[in-house]
């Protein structure tokens, strides 16, 4: 049985002020969940409507009922399982091989893609600026399906991370030079920026190499790339031989 | 003033049937219908609540309050006008160049997403599989941004397409060969699957070349890439030198 109280402090975990406070997050559906349970992450507590997961010991889990986790979801359709885990002390960032920086990234969905990205692409640290949004957000959690067991994220203030690194940072601008003719090295620094502004002129300032991703159709009017897909495309041309 | 009536057969376009009945389609925000009002498509009417598109002729547009754009808007937040286009006839594919096949994409926002990758690498044909979501979906125009003005997009058998068609047919499968490797044609096919399944058995047995994207991650574990993502990637390996 699931109590009221319990049902209260879950959906108080939709919060990023009450994440922080408790240092608690939240997992939904079987795929992210185990993902997360076969990696570094301690589980708090785990609701589920069936049983799903044997590997968890009776005193860390509680049956709950469809309803229940419709009211404890912070996803627009809710799952048959949802966990608590406990968010781990920040590791440092270890200023080697590629990096990614995310300058002010604020929807969910683009966090949660591009970690899944790094992770294909083998990136084990991703830098976001303050006001990126919460790595622990339900829907960031979500999207990452499990990559973020995988990624080392840490929240810093980019501009002093970028003027004490010694890497080569790149940033992607209108007038950089064509990313498909440079001879891209396997440590830097890749910034990626906001989703409507793009990097912002501080950060822009301490970039020391622009490259740009070259446009085939009418010059004149296609729409820019989404900060997603152009991720896609830099981290492939980084990797690729 | 906009009149009950309007705002009734307004919200019926929110679903395929009357749509497709009507043959009229939404468009919501300066933008979206900015670049639709400057492409070959038609307006029907469009509602504002401020004067904004001054090209538009009175008898063609109506002053709205904020309150009926919320009632006839489709998306979780309304913006400031709502245009009603028509849908054009379809126009037969040109087989040349590069095509896009969509099998079976489910996703709004992955298909609105996919045509402003194909209008920014220069591909002017999609076809897609009769169950691959619909293009006039107002979240697919809302997150095509305006690409739907340059890419035409047709529904077809795609099996039958793909049977009849001379051109070289890519599909994107874990076993393929690595696309960095290879010499891409500027004339071919490229399929991109289902979200969860993947590109369909019929579908797959008509195509003459297997691809693949390799993964520089934890081979075990890596979550595969979203297949927006996924085409991001194949559409610059196809058109970088």
């Amino acid at each position: 049985m699931v109590s009221k109280n319990q049902i209260k402090r879950i959906t108080g975990l939709h919060q990023k002020k009450y994440r922080q406070q408790e240092a608690l997050f939240l997992a939904e559906g079987v795929k992210v969940i185990s993902e997360l349970l076969d990696s570094s992450f301690e589980l708090e507590h785990l609701f589920e409507i069936e049983p799903l997961f044997p590997q968890v010991s009776d005193s860390k889990k509680t049956m709950a009922t469809e309803s229940d986790l419709k009211k404890m979801s912070a996803l627009s359709t809710a799952n048959n399982c949802l966990a608590v885990f406990k968010i781990p002390p920040p590791k440092p960032i270890d200023e080697s091989g590629l990096i990614v920086a995310l300058d002010d990234i604020r929807d969910p969905g683009n966090l949660g893609t591009i970690l899944r990205l790094c992770d294909w692409f083998g990136i084990k640290q991703v830098v976001c600026s303050k006001e990126t949004v919460d790595l622990y957000n339900p829907k960031v959690v979500q999207a990452t399906m499990g990559s973020l067991a995988r990624v080392n994220v840490v929240y810093a203030d980019l501009r002093d991370f970028l003027s004490d690194t010694k890497l080569p940072v790149f940033g992607t601008f209108m007038d950089g030079d064509n990313i498909y003719a440079e001879n891209l090295p396997s440590n830097g620094i890749i910034v990626m920026g906001n989703e409507a502004n793009g990097i912002s002129p501080e950060v822009e300032k301490r970039t020391t190499k622009r490259i740009s991703i070259p446009r085939f159709g009418d010059l004149q009017k296609t729409e820019s790339l989404n900060v997603a897909t152009a991720t896609a495309i830099i981290l492939s041309e980084f990797r690729r031989k």
